[in-house]
Order: C-alpha cells, then sequence, then structure tokens
C-alpha cells in the first residue's frame, strides 16, 4: 500500500447497512493480516443499521467528513462512484475497492486493487476474501456482514440475490448464532418503521446520486411494511424533492417506497426529465406517482433501465 | 452471464504478449468451468508473442475487428480503457474484467465482475483464479502464462514485479517444463529485433492511447538490445509520429526505446505538448529526444508522471 500512516476504510454517503457492516468486516479482515486500517463512515447511520450494530454489540464507525489530512489512502467498499463517496476522494489514493455495484465515474492515476462481483451484498465478497486468506470470521463479525446481505437482499427475496448471497447469509448466521429468518425480519421491520421519520428524513437517509450520460438523476429508496405511512405524506414530500432538485440541479429525483412484505414499490418522479422515467418503465405518472411492480432493487432494476433511457437520450 | 451465445475474450488493441496469452488462459478456465467463451485479438501479433505461441504450440487466436454481431457478452484482460478496446465496446456487455492496469474511461450500465490488482501481469492474476477454483493449469497454457509475466515484467526486473509474479513465474517454468532465465531471454530477444522491422511496424506495434485531463496522449514502446538500432532512424521515425499525431489530432506522442539488457529508456516525445513530458520527468528535449535513465515500466514509470502533469494543467 502505498503511502504513510492509517488507511481508511469507507461505504458510500448516506451509509446503508451493507456500507457501514462491509467497511467494518473488511476492517476486521485488513488489521488480522497487519494493516493499519479503520473503519468510518460518510454519513449517518440509518435505523436499520443501528439495530445490527446493536445486536452484535458494535460501536458505530467515526464519522468523517473530508478524508485528506486523514489519510493519504483508503479503501472504498460498496461503491465507487465519486459522487458518492467522500467529497475530497480525487486528492487520496485509492488502494483498493471491494464493490458490487457497476463502475461509472471513476478513474485512478496509477493500478489498483479493485474486486467487483456480480452478487447481492459487498459482505458476501468480504466473506470469501476472508476464507481465501484462510481466517476465520468471528461471531459479531459474522452478525454484521450478515445484517448487510439481508439489507441488500431484503432477506434473500431480492433479484439482487445469487445463490452465493444465499449461501453466505445461513453460513454467517450460523456463525454468529441467530436464526436467519427471525433475526433478519426484526432488522428489516426495525429499518421499515418510517411513521416516526420526518420527510426529511426519509428523502435523505438511501438516497446516491447518478450522472447518466450528462443529467444528474437522484434515486431514494425506503423500505416501509405498509407503503401508504409514506404516501399519505406525499405533498410534504413533494416539497422536499422540490428543494433537493432545485439545490443540486437535478434533472430527475426518483423517490421509492418499497414494500418489505410484498416484494413491490412505489415511485414518485419529479423534475424536468420526470418522463424519462415514464419511458424507462412504461408507466405514466398520475399525480406524480407511479406503482412499479416486483420492482425492489435499485441497483438492478431501477438504474440500469434509467441509464438505457438516459442514453437514448 | 448474460446474453446469448459465446462470450469473447480479448486483450487490448495493439496486444502484447499479456494481451493475448492471458486471454488463450483466461478462455481456458472458463472453458473448464463449462462458458461458451473464444479467445480472440484486436491486432497483429508481436514478434516476440509469435514466439511464445509456436513455443507452447498454440494457434494465434481470431483476428476480430468489431465485436458487435460476434457476441452480445465479453470479457476483456489486461485493459479496460474504451479507447484501448474494441472500436465497438459501447454496445455490448461487459461481463468481467480481468487486469492490473488503472481504471479510467471505463464505465458499465450494470454490475459485473471486475477483478484488478496491482501486480505486474494479467496472467498472475489468472494463475491465482485458477488455484481458486482448484483446477490444474496444463503444460502449454502455462507456458503462455510464463510468457505473459516475462515480457510484463522484463523477466522480473521491471518495477512493476511483485513477489507475487516472481513466485508465479517459478511455478509456471517447472509446469511448462522450461528454464525461467534462458527461455525468458529467448523470448525477449526474438521480440527485441528491431533491425528487421519498419518504421510504421515500430511505432504502432505496441502503442497506447490515454486520455489525459482532456489531452489525448499516445506512448509507444519497442523493447531493443541495442537502442541505436532504433535511434539510428529517428529522422524516419519523427515523421512517421507526425503522421499519426497529425491523424489522431494527438497532443502528445511519446516513442520509448527500452534497453532490455541494462533497464534503461530513450524517448522521443513530439506533438503541440511536447513539454509537458519534460515537465513530468525533469528532463530537457535534446533533438526532440531524451534519456530515461531506469525507466522500463510505461505503466507505473511513464503514465502516472504524464497523467500528474496533466492534471496540473
Amino acid at each position: 500500500m502505498r503511502g504513510m500512516g492509517k488507511t481508511l476504510i469507507f461505504g458510500h454517503r448516506n451509509p446503508d447497512t451493507d456500507s457501514i457492516c462491509s467497511a467494518l468486516a473488511y476492517a476486521d479482515l485488513k488489521a488480522r493480516t497487519g494493516a493499519d486500517v479503520e473503519a468510518v463512515r460518510l454519513g449517518a447511520v440509518s435505523t436499520e443499521t443501528q439495530f445490527a450494530l446493536d445486536a452484535f454489540a458494535t460501536s458505530v464507525p467515526r464519522l468523517v467528513e473530508s478524508v485528506v489530512g486523514e489519510a493519504s489512502c483508503v479503501i472504498l467498499v460498496d461503491h465507487n462512484e465519486r459522487q458518492q463517496s467522500a467529497v475530497d476522494i480525487g486528492e487520496v489514493t485509492i488502494a483498493e475497492v471491494i464493490d458490487h455495484h457497476r463502475i461509472a465515474n471513476f478513474e485512478t492515476a496509477g493500478p489498483l486493487y479493485y474486486r467487483a462481483e456480480p452478487v447481492g451484498s459487498t459482505s458476501t465478497i468480504v466473506l470469501k476474501m476472508y476464507k481465501e486468506k484462510g481466517i476465520a470470521v468471528a461471531p459479531p463479525i459474522a452478525g454484521l456482514m450478515l445484517s448487510a446481505i439481508i439489507s441488500d437482499t431484503l432477506l434473500l427475496k431480492s433479484p439482487t440475490c445469487t445463490p452465493e448471497d444465499a449461501a453466505a447469509a445461513y453460513e454467517l448466521a450460523t456463525i454468529a448464532g441467530v436464526d436467519l429468518h427471525a433475526y433478519g425480519m426484526d432488522m428489516l421491520r426495525a429499518g421499515a418503521s418510517v411513521a416516526d421519520k420526518s420527510i426529511t428524513q426519509l428523502v435523505s437517509m438511501d438516497s446516491k446520486e447518478f450522472n447518466m450520460s450528462g443529467s444528474k438523476v437522484e434515486v431514494a429508496q425506503v423500505n416501509a411494511v405498509d407503503v401508504d405511512d409514506v404516501l399519505s405524506r406525499q405533498a410534504e414530500l413533494e416539497s422536499a424533492m422540490r428543494d433537493i432538485i432545485g439545490a443540486k440541479g437535478l434533472d430527475l429525483f426518483l423517490f421509492v417506497v418499497t414494500d418489505i412484505l410484498n416484494s413491490n414499490s412505489v415511485a414518485v418522479a419529479l423534475g424536468p426529465r420526470a418522463s424519462a422515467f415514464e419511458a424507462a418503465f412504461s408507466v405514466l405518472l398520475e399525480n406524480n406517482r407511479a406503482p412499479l411492480t416486483g420492482v425492489v432493487s435499485r441497483k438492478s432494476q431501477i438504474i440500469p433501465s434509467l441509464t438505457k433511457t438516459f442514453s437514448q437520450g
């Protein structure tokens, strides 16, 4: 690893459970091979992530706003796109990336270790790396990685879930000493309690920005047990979305509410290119919203369709 | 793997020995795990590569100019930058990348398998993947991978050579049944016989184009036992370089002759931004050329310095 001193490991802005837990797990793995590393985070932890940290008696990683001055070398987990990373990511050396997303808006000056696999969760890749290095996973770390897989795959029900993710989840549940389905539903319900959250929290807690053929697209997603808990506040939601569209100069802001029990979603689409959403999913917006039947995955069901539509102009 | 039919596997344009041999080796590995793949090439094979193919009784892969119509899915080895790949790479799905270079000008719509490691040769990573899958390497394939490592590391002498590359080379030489150093020098000498090559061949046989902060930079490299074999033809060389600069609109064209016995290079720099080369290496061009003492690696010694200089405007 180039540069001096400690290497920071972190996931994307608005961190989800995989970003927090895979950073903690990969930091554990690196530390056990002698590296000087620290897992940190780029934003507030969600209710769901806090539930997982509490369940496995793990402290929340330290919050950092900027990485320059903290470290000359960093490791990215669960993301690679610059606009999802630390604000000054361009000023440090990215030594490694462990990820399971598309690659975009990412560039380095020199060679690096990059490990991406088209699986449901970064933690599934991290578990494979523990095995490749012949290092056993401690029970609390197994619990965190399990939580990440459950979160990213909606308890193995998302189309992004591969057989490798499912096998990893069962294996990690055994190491962590929990029942996969009972723990998983408890964790998802903890994160899906939207009634106690403000609209400001809902639009920002799991929101990612994408550059699509020059257009600025933001897609926020929240899980809910009852989507009407959220949609009953649509007027207030739209007002908050319009503020963000104005502040960031977005072309499209998509807010997706996913029903974790029935694996469907409803989307609210605003912005000058809202019609691109209609074209991408062959739906018509009514009252600025449309159902997305069977859609639960931003990464594999929403982003590719939008990317394709925007690439067609 | 998405899409139908056969998946093509190929290295970069102006393929070097690693691009040809790691494509052949990775195609062998994929085929042995049941995938329908074919290793192909995007350009003529060099004298060095032909020596390696002959040594291990392997046919040259099929030449393709375009990949659309051939396949809907491709696997890139030994490169990722779009301008180094198939002309219509943007119209197919990149299912996997196995590489050891920086990542730049690369973007996908969806998740993929991406495996990059900062080692000296793609074949070193492919050998690791054989081991991870528990598949033994057949002697001819071992010979091809060995040739790739020798080529990329100048027989383990380049600063890009890691302990992992060296260990892989010794292991592969044993499997292939050749003496590493004797075979390596024979192969490098076969590729370094520049006297029989036309200037047109020399400027194109191992040339790569890079986008550096918006500037178009091309860097060609040839190995030689005696660099004067090449430099005695400098007037003709510059004429060919100026033609290419004009045709491609390059900002800088760097032609690097590397002395394989003494591990030094001499560079000829032309183009409107030739002064960027002087700034990057703290050298002064005399008669459009300058010595680069101890420099043998385009990837780790030339491209990073140029990238940094161009990023500073």
